[in-house]
């Protein structure tokens, strides 16, 4: 039966959007016939219009490897909880039902919303409310529940890996300490996969409040060893065991980590006054979850795409695509948000980054 | 206890074999304290000699993020039918006793063999004659049963689709087929995982026979929707359905497919004849096998040489990593030699692959 | 005065002619207010039809680091030799006349030919009719004369450098003579420069016919020295001195350089016959002409096409735009064509090459 | 006459300074038949020790593709101010006798020394002290006199623009300004090249104070215009016309330009304070000097290398090799420091971007 697919991209940048569209478009008119609609700009373009284009082959020609979403996104549009101004002043207001009317207007039968945590519980409430809906999961951070790995992730890994190539060979050169500051805000994912494959030295992620001090000491032995430079990765959201010295720090002078220039500038800074070394700080920032996806990321979107719309055509509604082993399945939405996947302090990964001699903050 | 372990590589180059050793290394000598002694040359090095050199953790400094092996490979090696000049004739002979002697020279407990299905057979046999061994899987082509994937096949398909995404500006500005030979003797996991990723058009690949007039339709139907180039991608041990024509051109010239140039050079002139348009072919041969591992392969050898240690610590010989899932466990030797892992022909990806509107050559 | 310009690409594909087509429209459109007519398919569009599109700021938009011509190219299309039916016939026939016509009926004051040798050739035939034109000189091989150098050429030294490093590491690890053919019919700029970069043992030019013996000796002495590997870098016009065995090879066998699989081919099978070791050959082929342009060449590109707006309206035609030192002046195109820019055998470069122990083929 | 070479690398890492030092010893190994030897640290190794290394052929094997430098580098080390403790407190003072005698106990005929403006000054005062010097030049930022351009400076732009391409993406979709800052404390080149190189919309560089109103105005017509991101390339020089704010706020505050997180965040914080629009910063920071030349580098670097030793062979001391054109030649070291290589705010290559509808910051 002919069908008629709206799709959204919400949330943050990540490499593999595209590919995702461009492989619910090929398949659903490939081999299904129907039609699909491009909503603008995320959630956003439920609201207001709606905003939305038709999308054929002609519409995804040469995606693939191209960053970004051609749709648009929105980290704002949370329609439950939508700015909008009453009575002279902005207020966050529940607008479904304007949704939910835009939806029937644009003449679709199922929404795929490909976004993160906050998408998806959104896709989830309107799924509940009657607007069927299917998810793809995305985040650059790799910290969602119910898929082995979402795509962009690795993406980010190759990009952080490729800067931490470029750092050592200037922090061999110069005895340095140089501290990488990397995405992760609540797991340490991309730190952890991108400082084994970049050879870092330590290692500070979220899920391992870290010890400064025990720090200081790896790497004055990295030093005594003969090894006169340390790479230290540290994902944004670690941050130090008990947190004396940091809420200290904000406390005294007021400031929020963000003014401090992130937990990194805090890291460098500590290492600084412990050790008799140079140190130096980057922050990759966004460039991490930009640019053309890597070929990983660009099939297991295609995947994702194509798996969605076989959950249509199955009126599997409510569920979401995700990656078990090798294979692509799927499962509940509700079972993937809520609460995150974090890196386990006692798996099999962070004992492979310890035997290898990289230090994770303990 | 301490152990005195011995490693060697074996096969063809493969990006992740240095962070195999380099994982080994390290955490066996950082964790276990135990002497690590690196056989060069592959199993020649254990029949004549042997010829081996200490590993410590100098050694193998810097070596995470390069290509190819610091102990060397050889091809050759086999010790159960090694050639032999015996009265001024070449013969295969059984050296075996030779390699369990050297073996006992090197003062060694155990060998951690690094190769492929050819060195992981040999290893197995060496087990079972009381050489305890443990088995890192290596393949670029991804045709090992027992782990999901292995380390180098990664890199593989990042360099392909690198090249495809290069040749399809050069095919669309000039309006031609351009046929692309990637590696794949037995299995089309390269083919077609590049092939989706580098948005190929077909994807020959050996576990289905190609029927080469519907590959020509396919390519006449994409030139009438209006894409006037194509992109073919040819595993090198893909084959014409019949076999017909090939078989015949072969008797005719008493010519083997590499005197033809290969598999894809024969493609392309099969397109060139049935349709008015220029083909080229790029035959990417041994780039595809080199160089710097991506991210994924340099964690996946590391967690591989990692947990090599780990078996021999708890002496579970005659086994070899792989991995499973996101984990990296052991598997029987036995489990992953004789047969191959192919790609499925109505399988998950394959599907995919179609649904995405490639032609797989039936 | 405003004026109408009309752009088209001409020859093989070349990274930075979207970039050029984007640095004429833009500073056009933006500086002048001109129109600018982009003709399809070079001067195949200027002969059928005519064919070509208004473009606009839009139409540019994106195209900077993508390879390949928005525009199409055609290797056919000389107006002064058009391939024709006449009397059931195919000829080659003198359309130039057509192209006139065509250019005035398009209402367009000057045509921009954007190519090599060729295409420029053409231009200055058509502007010496009294079509005004300014030409911008591309060719991958550098091998024009009247610029020190021109786009496309830096990318594909990358592509070839970086095949080289890949290639490295596989030739160590197996002992082996690697032979790669690269790009360069008349001149060996690509193969010296990307072998320098890539730091190969030996380069065989156009320019010097090389003395296959003592490449055999060279490579002998590496052995010899330890390092028991080669890289040899061969452009696909380089011959042998005397160039004997090729041409009995040929006259034996009935078959061009093309059937014997390239001098690439040539080359390894005679250092296998003079060397006890495995050699192995990769022709990079069309890998080395497309993709995203290097940013020294979307550097060079835009310049050229901002030049030669300036050129038009200064009304100085019958010129091309050229890289001169730092700056990028304008030439007569009569002093561009017709001779080739080659390697100097005893030049600056070629000293370098051969000091830093290069052996350079005599 | 065969000769005893001494070189050091100085002053911030910079790729090819491997390379460099390969294209020394081999040329003056292979050709010449001279001792070549290392000095550890840069001036510091001159200083203390002396310390130092034989470099034979075996010791630059490999090296070309790497960053950093294998004889390590410092930034503190003038001798003619050199830290030393005296009488329990640190003072500077000119220990360049000892440079001298430490220069003649090595049995070293003449120096080579590798750096930038620093580096240079320092070795061309030893040079008239009697110390035989012939220098190298290097700086990231092209900013140095005498030479067209620098090694290392073209591997800073590429990964600058690589950088932009990934932006683009993530600005585009989620229509942000974008800010990048980069590295150039005195001059614009890598903002400028790497700005046209990577389709900045704006670019902020030292040479041309900027006005932030008309930086904000220029954003603002992009927005009417369609396009609803801008790029923003700033050196990390650059500073606004006047000052006026800039200078407020660090009186404000009591805070240095470092301590306000770069002129990139200033930038940033400006524009999102005159738009409606979301400003992300990112400050590449350290990965623009290290890792892999590129294939320029690699070229231009082994260039100089051989050329100086051929300086040596001439007795040209106190002369520098550099580049001119497609030339390697040799000029006065004098020439080339105390003033400084600038961006013409009227030259060429600004016209170029202005040209290409690039706003210059003014």
């Amino acid at each position: 039966m002919s069908k008629v697919v709206a799709i959204l991209t919400g949330g943050g940048d990540c490499p593999g959007l595209n590919a995702v569209i461009r492989g619910v478009v090929r398949s659903a008119v490939l081999q299904k016939g129907w039609r699909i609609l491009g909503i603008e700009d995320g959630f956003d373009g439920l609201v207001d219009g709606p905003r939305y284009r038709e999308l054929d082959l002609a519409s995804v020609r040469g995606i693939l490897p191209r960053g970004g979403t051609i749709l648009g996104t929105s980290n704002r549009g949370n329609p439950f909880q939508y700015p909008r101004e009453i009575d002279g002043k902005m207020a966050l207001v529940d607008v479904s039902d304007e949704v939910l009317r835009n939806f029937r207007q644009m003449g679709a039968d199922v929404l795929i919303a490909v976004g993160g945590d906050g998408t998806l519980k959104i896709a989830r409430r309107l799924n509940d409310l009657g607007l069927p809906v299917v998810g793809v999961p995305k985040t650059i951070d790799n910290d969602l529940r119910g898929t082995d790995v979402t795509f962009g992730y690795n993406t980010a890994v190759g990009i952080v890996t490729e800067a931490l190539d470029r750092l050592h060979s200037t922090a061999e050169s110069h005895s340095r300490v140089m501290v990488v500051e990397v995405m992760g805000r609540d797991a340490g994912w991309i730190a952890l996969e991108s400082g084994i494959a970049g050879s870092a030295d330590v290692i500070l992620i979220p899920e391992i409040p870290f010890d400064i001090e025990k720090v200081c000491l790896a790497i004055r032995r990295r030093n005594e060893s003969g090894s006169r430079f340390s790479i230290v990765v540290v994902a944004e959201g670690a941050f130090p065991a008990g947190g004396g010295k940091v809420t200290q720090l904000r406390a005294e002078q007021n400031l929020g980590v963000e003014r401090l220039g992130g937990i990194g500038h805090f890291v460098a800074s500590e290492i600084g006054a412990c050790l008799p070394m140079e140190t130096r700080v980057v922050v990759l920032g966004h460039v991490q979850r930009g640019g053309t996806p890597s070929p990983f990321d660009r099939i297991l979107s295609s995947r994702f795409g194509v798996k969605a719309v076989e959950l249509i055509d199955r009126e599997q509604y409510g569920m979401m695509v995700a990656l078990k082993g090798r294979s692509v399945v799927a499962v509940d939405i509700a079972s993937a948000v809520g609460s995150l996947n974090l890196v386990d302090p006692e798996g099999d990964l962070l004992k492979t980054a310890e035997a290898l001699g990289i230090m994770m903050g303990r």
